[in-house]
């Protein structure tokens, strides 16, 4: 694979996997949406399917990693570690385009954020993070960083691991796998944080939702950025060691 | 494949398509059914499963577009044209003939909807529309259409793109991938305007209801008709220009 | 396929359908149910998986029809029609095994069916019949007859068609494409009648129903009984007659 | 396969299913979580995908039983009972590592549980027992046990009869399969005990429950733990015995 065809298999990987991601925790969090309020296995699918789509489509490109957790997972399986830059530069600005493309598709909706809600019990704006970046429950910067660390090796290892079982790579099913993994991570696992396992998918909607012009957008809370992309990146990184232990 | 085989082919699958669409946006509205009110995941999961049925149904015969959207994003892909006019029109006769099937499925609930429900709080019809074409939550025409944009080309770009995928089509899972991905537009992408991503899907079931006998029936608004025809074309065009681009 | 294989496949795989699909019901309707009230998205993943571990189950035996619906739909098909009467054998006998089963592993919370929930708003004993079989929320028989005929060739059409599809069968995932497509005629097709779409389903757990020592079971509802009965069988048929008249 | 790599597989395999099935758990029971209250489809989601990570990681190493009832079915089936020990020494090994690797991601949630949480009506601390091992609706022992032999039996039945469905194996749609499987047995069986139907999956996670410095954690509740180790033991060897009869 070439670095053009990487880059851009991960840029459109990658937005489509934010557009979707985005767009399911806008879909269940902004008043005049039609899933307002439809919970969490609703979350959980989104993001799921949402890894779906963006890793079928980039898979012809760039084998479709779309979260640098994975990219480096398998760098420290294979020991291959030249191509990690495109890759990682691929997912940052891809998940920027998908945040983006997330907010076009809201555009009435966060518009209409204003605390005019014809719900008097909700009739304050909605902030909009959560829309974009991940936010936990109980801010512990160590509890925090373990949940990310051991829910990253929860979705990276069994990655690796899949590309030895017989026939699913040979026969397209293994994409689908990854992405009901992904549905089984934050069903399980996303309580606690929220689920970055991918530093891209926190830190490119971050810096976008700090520049686009939300009304009562609230803050992008940069205090906690560290903890979304550290945790998953030492979560890979450890999924590549025990994969190169144990099999 | 013929003219015979294609047009019977999308008459059948987008009918049941429709079946299963209309149908499932039915359970969840009208009083006196089973799966009243039991929320968005179940709309998503019906329009998806509703392709599986309609598309796997559909393709010894015609490939299964059921959706001028697929059908255009091919065209422009692959430069022919010449079949384009078979597959729509199948798909809009097959999107009316689904439209009665699920109104004759829901028969004795919509004549019951006579606003004699036994919750008082519900005691009024129920508008009927939104179980046949959608309605945006927030009408904003310029709005409206960069969401079916957006969504259409979240549909159309992967479904281009999975048939690259090695092994995808030969192990009959293509389809499968194409309705979990339909499922996720409907969760993530589907909250503003309740995700036409399919002109027949909207056009042809508004006919429909235009016409139906049924009791309360309320409004066909033929004044948003427009959006969901347009919209979803323009982004299976853009969907197959970047396909093209791309990869 | 020997007479005895195609008994046995279709008992036991017809068992562990109606073990699943009573099983879920009674998962959602009883008191002290861990699932007490999760809704329909329940019903209908629970039913659909039942056909996915019931018909995999059979069909190294018997092919995992588990419906006399889909044997006649084949048949019509097919012309072939000497091993029907087996297979309406094994089904029936499976369905009342499987019903049996299900009252057992749910055997507390029958036999605590006596309206001493502590629920106050509850606290009358439970209707058991919607268990067993299914019950129509408004009773018409011809709206409920064209609900049960139109769902069954919603079922059966696209189980003939998936023959046809390039790979399905060998790759062995056609049993987990009809599986879903139950889950989507239970999500789309369900609300008016509870989706029987399959005589034997309905038929045979209705006759444990009226003699199984149930506290407050309730009327096992005779004068509905032939409606699941008849509307599927004419469904399964037309599908045939569909499906050789198009494909 | 050599006994270090069976140990190594079913460790990590069923630390991951137990991971993810705590993990589910624990997002839907304890105050502060992003799942609290979203349901029983969720648990039953939760624990399936673990499965499917779970099963797809160790396959390469073990075959992925994760279950003692599977190995003892397998066991039964094939008349080898010399790996026996290996499977299960490394079931309970990781059921255990699994439990505490929940207990981690959820460290900040369970140190939280001092009924300070914000909600009245939910402020004292909540029973943590739930989220590792299991606990009947009713408690009567005749019945817990024929729940859990029966839905075993519904789980440990299939799996044997899916090796013989032709290209399931080889296509590597075998274990999606059996994850579907048991979100089936999760909606449809576990009402009345919440299913362990996997002696390490309820013991292991016990014991663990029984050592970790949970604030307000509860009873271990010794009296139950018999029963979801017995039960699901029978339940597979019976599973054994009906396969080898009828196929």
């Amino acid at each position: 694979m070439s670095n053009g065809d990487i880059f851009i298999g991960e840029v459109i990987g990658t937005a489509i996997l934010i557009l979707f991601g985005a767009g399911v925790c806008a879909a269940v969090t902004l008043k005049h949406s039609k899933a307002k309020a439809s919970g969490w296995v609703v979350i959980a699918f989104g993001w799921g399917f949402g890894v779906l789509a963006g890793a079928y489509t980039a898979a012809p490109l760039s084998g479709g990693h779309l979260n640098p957790a994975v990219t480096i997972g398998i760098a420290v399986d294979t020991g291959k570690w030249d191509k990690v830059w495109v890759y990682l530069l691929g997912q940052m600005v891809g998940a920027m385009l998908g945040a983006v493309l997330a907010y076009l598709v809201y555009l009435a909706q966060f518009n209409a954020n204003v605390g005019s809600g014809e719900d008097s019990a909700e009739d304050g704006p909605t902030p909009t993070l959560g829309i974009f970046s991940t936010i936990p429950e109980i801010r512990n910067v160590v509890s925090n960083l373990i949940t990310e660390i051991i829910a990253t090796i929860g979705l990276v290892l069994p990655i690796l691991a899949f590309g030895l079982t017989k026939g699913l790579g040979e026969s397209g099913t293994q994409v689908l796998i990854v992405a009901l993994l992904v549905v089984g991570i934050g069903l399980s696992l996303g309580g606690p944080t929220g689920y970055a396992i991918n530093p891209a998918r926190d830190l490119g909607p971050r810096i976008v939702h700090q520049f686009l012009p939300i009304p009562n957008k609230g803050t992008s809370d940069w205090g906690y950025a560290l903890v979304p992309v550290v945790g998953p990146l030492i979560g890979g990184a450890l999924a590549g060691v025990i994969y190169n232990a144990a099999f």
